[in-house]
């Protein structure tokens, strides 16, 4: 059951970009993180790639993650950063 | 006295890269920020750029913000990420 598997390790996220629309974004790491982590949270992601076929979705952008023992720690904004803020 | 006004806005840090060495990096924000804020921060830099002289002092990296406001906001991480973990 190799896809299943890989579906397992698969998120797709609806994401508010700040600049007037939500977007769907694939990222890894399912097997560390619920669904429910992400709601709320001011996540740091790319958002001016090409968009990319996921696991058979398609993704608008990247979440920013440091890699610790490959899992992802997301890169996450206090929760006062205004939604949009851009990274300089 | 310009020259003083513009080193007020300037931040001078040692950082320890976790890649066995400890590096002067440069950043804006003073203004915002006391020395002692980014004291034991895991702040998040980009490392291999080309060295830059700022305010006549070497930088060997740039740490990564969210502007908001003019106002730098760090990416800094949970204090269990390890230092030097990649970003991905």
């Amino acid at each position: 059951m190799e896809p299943i598997s890989q579906r397992k390790r698969i998120l797709k996220l609806t994401v508010q970009t700040g600049m007037g629309d939500n977007r769907t974004i694939v990222a890894g790491g399912a097997q560390f993180y619920s669904p429910e982590y992400f709601i709320g949270k001011k996540i740091v992601a790319l958002l001016n790639l090409a968009p990319k076929k996921i696991a058979g979705i398609m993704s608008h952008g990247m979440l920013l993650a440091a890699n610790v023992n490959n899992k992802p720690v997301w890169l996450v904004m206090d929760e006062n950063t205004p939604v949009g803020a851009k990274i300089i």
